[in-house]
């Protein structure tokens, strides 16, 4: 150090001495694709010429930030317990003030400016679990297994949290689906937690398979302590809406190798494909009979981003636990009040989703409308992108059945997946950047999901307006097809899943 | 297991098998004795007899929950972003339907439902980043060094996160002040680093102490890597404001020593005592000139949830870091994308904080009636909290010069002490458990905090109504006094700092 002590110091935290935990933290969905559309956002503001006018977001599901309008009663609702005097001087119809007065009494100092309980507002935790008797035909719910949280990431988190223990080959093995969203393999990998692979089979439509969990588990087992089995139905980023007969089968396995379930039930109201319906882990769980219900432990995650809602930036959820054992319910209890409570304002309106107007009520006709447009165009839009995409030579897109994203599989030229290497960059990185280059399209490379070695896709969400969906999809598979010209000297790769040639194959 | 499956198996997750790390946490705030008050009040909603008719919780630093009304300007912009419909209906003031108005064009979509970027909206950064200049007289304060936050809990969690590896001796080890805001030891409990301790002078009206700053850390490198220092002014639970002299001190020490400093100063706007001032180290470090203001690296902390505002529920908040390495501020943009973003709501109640109506705006008058009346009230309640503690025999309370809390120290008789350890329980747990059962008053054990070993306190909040505060103050100090009595048939110990005798000496 010099004298003065002006030189350059070596800092406390650096990226040497820092967390490694979260050094191999990686998401996708935020990732440098992302930076690189904010960075040409603003330059498109600078007045820098591109070959487009505007950045289209598809790489996130933000239903809102894509024009979706808010549903009105729900907003009406919150606008009031923000701002009570409105009681008497806004123009809202009846229910929407007796709602807002009984969420007001609920609240500490009758505000939602109080803390609440630290699992979330005692009535809306009641008010939670009776819509979940109601959704799952009468199953009964208890608001004591029921915690609200700020948005269903951090459920998953604090649960994830809870199992992680031990070391070398006792550490905590938790088994996610690949493709996933990558909040499980970030949080595991903060956590030092194992990530254990599973894969769903694009062949049969993303669906899941025994063979395929079995395999992966007793793989792990050699080198881990297996402990948990997440699932996401409908799934993210895949759109597959799980059978009752596959969920039942998981339910078995789960039974049968100890196993802890997360069900990752965030996109449960956004089914669209004829005969697919949402079958709740829980419900399926409890019809199995005493022997499943009575014992497997369950964690179901809900949130206020997603469904016909789209209210991302509240930043409300929840979770139900189911056969915990009540000393780590005890524990879990613990944990979540060191961080006070979830957002006050995203219970708020997380009950009045779970609690919506009831007919004869004033709001319910225009509540049912908004409910109801939001997800027929949502439907329309998943026809129209698995239609479009596979229309496409070299592009594959499975059904759209739920959720709102399509993961299509995307055949790369050899040229390019060379480039790309070259580059340490994954090949559907290099498609994806380009693409957004020459487009202002950002959508998120498949390698940041996780996908069969070899196969390259990309995930796009379905929510940006229809018109505007259409011309996007219209120019994907146009720069698609460009892309592959440009590079095509060699044979295809990618051209994915049984069928698929692997790099190596490919010469590469 | 029994053929049939039915006999109860064993759980998956266990209090054996779960993280260790979160079993070791505790969170004095809202633990058991805050249980037992929520049991008591529904006790006294079922008409159970007590010898009180409510329970007052002022056991937490929330000021709604004690009736304390919202900034009218705060939640009137709120309630606009909610519902934009009511920018034309609404008989709002001018100024707040333009702040609603350049708010929701900040937001993606024009929506609060929309994800922000994850480190907070832009615009956001940037007026939060304008107010930390005007507070600390023009010295620059950059967007891109402001993270918005759920909470202070939140940035401050991140930031250990960001600091804690190493194993055995190079194990992270983190100083924080006892008495301590027990968020610290939750978050170094759950994250598995070291827990520094430097006691607080009570003698000297809780003032820090630069050589038992040094006493601590160099006993604490004989076992661990100590890396940061935690630095809470206005100080919570202990409620003293610290000189300029001595912040001059810990920047100098934390240069000396090279530790990270983290200054919890979310009471910055609580701050009551004749003389006393907040000074930020921010401004502090850069007032100490280039040798100091280049390489000490500081991340400060604050929220919406205190001030004058007290708007706990929204989750609002955020951190300004100084000198990170700009390798690490990468990943700690990466670690906050993976919860995607803070609340969007709590995001904009902040920016109304740090850009609150201006002289000659519509709404001034009224915004800064209700603030000061907030400020002088709670100035107010500090002065009657220390003078009738004061005037109680074996009861001593340093000044309430800031924050929102009286740590005062209370002798016991020995007797308690013997009843309460042979039960397993700290003496202070025993009286405020007795207290709570007695009067509903609900306050938290010193323990819960530190405290020096042979010291009992109690923290207790000053926001119940000034009329209430009162008797709840007769009430606490008849009790110990009849709890004294009670309990006397030997000498008095936690007679206190200094002169105080240890429970060794008293015999026990």
């Amino acid at each position: 150090m010099a004298e003065n002590g002006l030189a350059q110091r070596e800092k406390v935290l650096t990226l040497e001495s820092m967390n490694p935990f979260v050094k191999k933290v990686e998401y996708a969905v935020r990732g440098p694709i992302v930076t690189r559309a904010v960075q040409l956002e603003k330059e498109l503001q600078q007045g820098v010429k591109k070959p487009f006018s505007e950045v289209i977001r598809a790489n996130i599901g933000d239903a809102q930030a894509m024009g979706q309008k808010p549903i009105t009663f729900l907003r009406q609702v919150s606008a009031l317990c923000m701002c009570p005097e409105l009681l008497t001087e806004a123009n809202f119809p009846k229910d929407v003030k007796e709602k807002a007065q009984r969420l007001l009494a609920a609240c500490g100092g009758q505000s939602v400016g109080a803390y609440s309980a630290s699992p979330g507002i005692e009535l809306i935790r009641q008010d939670v679990a009776q819509y979940i008797e109601r959704r799952d035909g009468g199953i009964p719910a208890s608001p004591e297994n029921i915690f609200l949280s700020t948005g269903a990431s951090d459920a998953i988190v604090t649960i994830l949290k809870l199992l992680v223990s031990g070391e070398g080959r006792s550490r905590t093995g938790v088994m996610i689906p690949i493709p996933q969203y990558p909040l499980y393999s970030a949080a595991l990998a903060d956590l030092n937690a194992v990530q254990i692979n599973y894969y769903l089979d694009e062949e049969k439509c993303w669906a899941l398979d025994i063979g395929e969990l079995r395999r992966a588990l007793y793989r792990a087992r050699e080198h881990c302590c297996p402990r948990a089995l997440c699932i996401i139905n409908p799934g993210n980023p895949t759109g597959q809406v799980q059978t009752r007969q596959c969920i039942e089968d998981v339910i078995r396995f789960a039974w049968e190798e100890q196993l802890f379930l997360l069900a990752d039930e965030v996109y449960q109201d956004n089914v669209y494909a004829e005969g697919s319906h949402f079958h709740s882990f829980k419900k399926v769980l409890f019809e199995m009979g005493p022997k499943y219900s009575g014992s497997v432990e369950l964690a179901s995650f809900h949130s206020i981003s997603k469904g016909f809602m789209g209210e991302c930036g509240f930043r409300g959820g929840y979770m139900e636990v189911i056969n915990m054992d009540p000393r780590v319910l005890q524990q879990l209890t613990k944990l979540v009040s060191v961080r006070l409570c979830p957002p006050v304002t995203g219970q708020v309106l997380l009950d009045v989703v779970v609690n919506p107007p009831q007919p004869g009520e004033p709001s319910y006709l225009q509540f049912s409308q908004e409910k109801q447009a939001v997800l027929s165009t949502l439907a329309k839009k998943a026809r129209l992108t698995e239609g479009v995409l596979n229309q496409a030579p070299g592009i594959r897109c499975n059904p759209v059945q739920g959720a709102m994203y399509a993961f299509p599989q995307i055949q790369l030229p050899p040229l390019a997946v060379q480039e790309a290497e070259a580059q340490g960059q994954s090949p559907d990185m290099l498609f994806c950047l380009k693409l957004l280059e020459e487009t202002g399209i950002c959508v998120v490379p498949g390698s940041g999901f996780g996908q069969k070695e070899g196969t390259f896709h990309f995930r796009m969400t379905i929510l940006p307006p229809l018109e505007k969906l259409e011309v996007m999809l219209q120019k994907v598979t146009e720069f698609h097809a460009k892309f592959t010209q440009e590079y095509s000297r060699g044979q295809l790769v990618g051209s994915g899943g049984s069928g698929g040639k692997s790099l190596k194959q490919a010469g590469l």
